[in-house]
């Protein structure tokens, strides 16, 4: 795919009353895209779901303040990498409010209606002389047909956009949901370890969509883990334009479990990406358990797995490892029996009984040098699954975390 | 210290009343030093700390048999390294037995009074032929000059021989306390974390031993972190001989305290050798927290800083990045308020009132640049402490781990 056609794709502005704008303001040192809008025609409804970590940006206090239950409207998204005003004090929150009012100033809209994302370095103030030349070149941009400079505009350690669109029929219409997600490293499974921005035009309110957002956020973006490391700014957003129309969508809807499956299908695709893209990464691993005595028992014993150094580095090597992987299932809080743990690697059974099944190394070593590859682990104990999402460990995730200074 | 010096040092048997013996019998491809005996004159009291790690290794599956306690009496320790005889199902326990009885043979003792202890690869059958020669052997040169070839039989991926010598006056006499550690990755906070083994000749009760070996490894050997990976043998053991004379110490008797506190000492001396010697470190990092609702949270936070891959990596570089330790403090279960958190590095404050200070960044780098470094968090939100012991992440980690091969 030629960069012309990239540049020409609609990613966020795919679900119609959307336009998007991204533009370089000088944030970052690069001088590459740096600051972008997302933005509704209108006030339309919002959801977000945010960091879990105590020690959070002053865009995610802000967010706390404007959409204290997580959904309302909202007007525009304004996104900034390069610097996530974290730490920055009370002239940090005095500068996440500016972004906000010099953006609605432009889209003739209540600040409160403008959320504000930044990510990037912690601990510096935003450079706002920068961003306020930023702002109205940005919002005077705003367009349907160049949001990869959006996607760009968001992007700080990635090496690639990430995006997803998918459409679906709801009552005899066409509706579409657009995703556009940024992260590479602190990336950890609590909440939305990154900033994700999903559009669609379905008629939806807003606490559907909220509700919506939350349920896919569990099996997706909260299924990823790069680190183990958890953002102080991790934001998924939602929007809904309703410009597909339509009746509304409730949470009593019918068509409320479609919109909903698809969200999380979407999610799903983001998601992976943002693992694929993990600094250093070189596969996609997806780390099955099954037989948990309950969903979040499977769900601590797949983390378990994902976030560990020794599988992680197994993995890079090409190495089916399972001494690695009953390690981690056992040093988990879940609950684990050895003799009754089936362990396997591209659906190979390779540990049974409590101990290691004869197997085919270089067979296997030679499906492990793929970009996407699946562990399945079944405890043998219960109905519980949970299905994590990792990529492996290298020396490039050391270098790119060893040289990036403060 | 030249090698010839080395060799005739004493650490095991540095205490009276126990030898020790190395030697190289096949396990290890390399031709090294691979099963070692330490064993006492007679049936001493002994007490051991076993992982917590619900996948274990039949020699775990042995000791929790023989010591259902945790405590009793033993003869002897044997230790082989190169095959951690993990997942080898029941062969594996009968190979562990056999070992036991081998040796019990040689020194004319019970079976149940030799403990095995096994560290190496996971998932591989021991060679029982080799053994079967080399335990012989190791019996027929025990002695108190030469444990340094104990301490080499011991190692898998340790570039160190790691041990500790204390002596304290206890009711007028003196004793000793020898230890001997191995571990290098795969160490993580939960129990031991690796072999040790530590010899006294106080005379000392087996409950009284046990009680004080479980709280000495609650701030020493669980304090150390070197990849978050729990091992499935961790085992510590601790024998004392009682040669030193005196009356015996119970955990009622004025001189317990005074032993407790000797013994934590030498534990924190072996883990901290543990830290240094981690797969690629470079350098030791104490994470001290302070001022944590309760220790136990203290602890939570500690190892969520000790243990985040971009906090290490940071160290590796030599980054004053408190942004990354932030993070790590917030994303833990342990309360956190940015707003009352200090971060200091090397006794410099970087983090206040929610915001970094300013820092000479060329100063501090300098004194990350050293082989052990002090990083202090006061949450101030209480009296809870605890200090984790840690290593920094480098390629050299990726490297060893992503090249060893199942």
């Amino acid at each position: 795919m030629g960069k012309s056609r990239d540049n020409a794709a609609k990613h966020l502005t795919a679900p119609k009353g959307f336009s998007a704008a991204g533009v370089a303001s000088g944030i970052k040192r690069s001088g590459r895209e740096d600051l972008a809008i997302i933005a509704a025609e209108r006030d339309v409804p919002a959801a977000v779901v945010l960091t879990r970590n105590q020690v959070v940006g002053a865009p995610i206090i802000r967010t706390r303040n404007i959409l204290p239950k997580g959904f309302g409207k909202l007007r525009a998204v304004v996104v900034n990498s390069g610097n996530s005003n974290v730490c920055t004090g009370k002239r940090g929150l005095r500068d996440a409010e500016s972004m906000a009012s010099l953006a609605a100033r432009e889209l003739d809209a209540d600040p409160d209606r403008v959320l504000v994302a930044s990510t990037g370095i912690i601990g510096h103030r935003l450079p706002m002389d920068r961003i306020r030349d930023g702002i109205p070149r940005a919002a005077a941009s705003l367009g349907v047909d160049n949001d990869a400079a959006a996607l760009r505009a968001m992007m700080t350690t990635d090496l690639a956009e990430k995006s997803a669109v998918a459409t679906l029929r709801l009552a005899g219409r066409t509706v579409t949901l657009g995703g556009a997600v940024k992260g590479s490293g602190m990336i950890a499974p609590s909440m939305a370890t990154m900033i994700a921005v999903v559009t669609t035009d379905a008629p939806v309110s807003p606490a559907a969509l909220h509700k919506a957002l939350t349920a896919a956020a569990a099996g997706t973006f909260n299924a990823v883990t790069v680190d183990s490391d958890t953002s102080t700014s991790d934001t998924a957003v939602l929007l809904a334009s309703g410009a597909a129309g339509g009746k509304r969508i409730t949470t009593r809807s019918d068509d409320y479990a479609d919109f909903a499956a698809a969200l999380e299908d979407l999610c799903r695709e983001l998601a992976r990406k943002l693992a694929a893209d993990g600094e250093g990464a070189t596969k996609v691993i997806d780390v099955h358990v099954t037989g948990a005595r309950s969903d979040a028992e499977a769900e601590t014993a797949a983390k378990s797995v994902a976030n560990s150094p020794l599988f992680k580095c197994a993995m890079h090597g090409c190495d089916p490892n399972w001494g690695r992987i009953a390690m981690a299932l056992g040093k988990s809080s879940a609950t684990v029996d050895q003799d009754r743990l089936n362990i396997r690697i591209g659906g190979k059974l390779i540990f049974s009984r409590g101990a290691g099944r004869a197997f085919d190394a270089a067979a296997l070593a030679n499906y492990l040098d793929r970009a996407e590859v699946e562990v399945s682990c079944d405890l043998g104990l219960g109905a519980g699954s949970f299905t994590a999402i990792t990529c492996d460990l290298s020396r490039e995730y050391v270098a790119i975390n060893a040289d990036y200074h403060t």
